[in-house]
């Protein structure tokens, strides 16, 4: 093990040091590597486990208001059960907070939790709260999919259409990532209609996400320009980089792809691009037609 | 909600607090309140979650040493698992890291986690990492139970006897919080062999865990300082109320308690008190035989 530091060899880097020290189950459908954890449960259906933790200054600041914090903390999480396919159901909550925090904060960034838990059938079962120079929200969430409906990152296949199903970019900069509504009512139309041949949810960028699938499905994809949703007032780059959307990203085959695109639906979804061979590349189709790489734009957590 | 500081009502009072956001669901068998959440599994079993946030400057220091600290985050997590009666199985791992901490500081971390999770049979399963000032550790982890061992602090009755399963107190300053081993298999003896009323695990002072499981159980409790087992070097006052020491504390009927005294056992177990009527209150009773209330010992994390 060289002696470097975290900020050389990256997130990604470390995930890939970590795994090898995980252990091995042979019950494990799908352990590090994906949205979610993917576990054994019952004849039908998968246990899914994730976790996330926000942490102030990095992915939020006190003024962004206690109740939008807390929503937040719960959105991330029911986004990675939404990206598996499944549905969300149990959190477990580690909150640290300042000793001196008015509790009317705590409170809020609590309410903020519950109203989104709500709105999703999903249960606070218990936590652990600390005292902490900073606020640190931890939500590990415990969620379920029919086994028929589980989509990993692994499954995409040359020729593939790709979509997303929202604008991308500058999620920062507008509060979007405050204040999104995870795409579960979106997974599960696609999941329960259609066969999705993987799925991620936007939260590094475009360009990184679309990696993870590349990666994990030994595949390269042209992605074209002209078909990338923007956000209002977000450039190119910023709509393949910025993190934080929470958008879903998935790929169905061509045949799906033509029922997909023939159905009407309740929601939005963007075509932009398709899955090729892993030696073509992961490219960007100009507006112009050239081509170039854009496996390396993504959002970097050090 | 008035607008009062953590400090000022305490851990306890913003677990009542959040209790009242929490949910509910008809499903769910125990929530926020015990060592783990007690969530629907299958027919003979349940499912257990928990979750546990380590802070560096609270729970240890980077000179602790890396190991030691991924070995403790996870052992306070069996701990949890433990003082249900049921056995670990699945991790996920939210780390806080410096960018400028050495690679192999979060190497050996991890190899702390792992080497304990092999040994307990624990795959660990996901994570996420982010950039942090400080290092932060939050396990959340999954276990089961089975429906007949399970076992809740709600439990004791009057005439109860209490037990812990070591000598207590010091923990911190002899490093046993550290090194701890959790009492997976004196749980496991016990719920396989014997019917425990209640159960908890020392995490914040026997005199404040001892508390939990009266206020959940409406009982209370007289403790023979005699009887009570003190780890050396440590008085009367730290064994009451020094915070991690990961023994169990677990209460069984007089009849379980005769039957459990006269078996022949692997691991050392000490009676130190009786369940007695909560209108009695939380007594301690002195070497010489004086009474006096023990129930605001212990320890306070604001």
């Amino acid at each position: 093990m060289p002696n470097k530091k975290l900020s050389q060899i990256g997130e990604f880097g470390l995930i890939n040091l970590i795994a090898k020290l995980a252990g091995k189950s042979k019950n494990l459908i799908k352990g590090i590597g994906d949205d979610a954890a993917v576990l054994p449960y019952t004849k039908d259906k998968y246990l899914l486990l994730t976790t996330d933790m926000l942490l102030e200054g990095v992915h939020f600041v006190q003024k962004d208001g206690a109740q939008a914090i807390g929503h937040k903390a719960l959105a991330c999480n029911i986004s990675d059960i939404a990206a598996m396919g499944g549905v969300p159901i149990w959190v477990v909550i580690s909150l640290g907070v300042p000793a001196n925090l008015k509790i009317n904060f705590i409170w809020d960034l609590y309410k903020g939790v519950s109203r989104l838990a709500k709105k999703f059938n999903v249960t606070i079962v218990g936590g652990d709260t600390n005292a902490s120079s900073k606020i640190i929200i931890s939500i590990a969430h415990l969620g379920e999919v029919a086994k028929k409906d589980l989509v990993l990152r692994s499954g995409a296949k040359k020729n593939d259409m790709i979509f997303v199903t929202g604008p991308l970019g500058g999620s920062l900069k507008n509060k979007k990532h405050l204040q999104f509504i995870p795409r579960l009512a979106e997974s599960q139309y696609l999941v329960k209609h259609f066969k999705p041949t993987a799925m991620i949810d936007i939260s590094d960028g475009l360009a990184s996400d679309l990696k993870h699938i590349l990666d994990q499905s030994k595949a390269g994809a042209f992605v074209y320009e002209k078909f990338i949703p923007k956000a209002k007032g977000v450039n190119l780059k910023q709509a393949l980089s910025d993190g934080e959307d929470f958008e879903l990203l998935f790929t169905l085959s061509p045949k799906e792809a033509n029922r997909f695109l023939g159905t009407k639906k309740d929601f939005p979804f963007f075509y932009i691009g398709r899955i090729v061979d892993k030696k073509e590349g992961f490219v960007l189709i100009n507006q112009d037609g050239r081509a170039e790489d854009i496996s390396l734009k993504g959002f970097r957590h050090f």
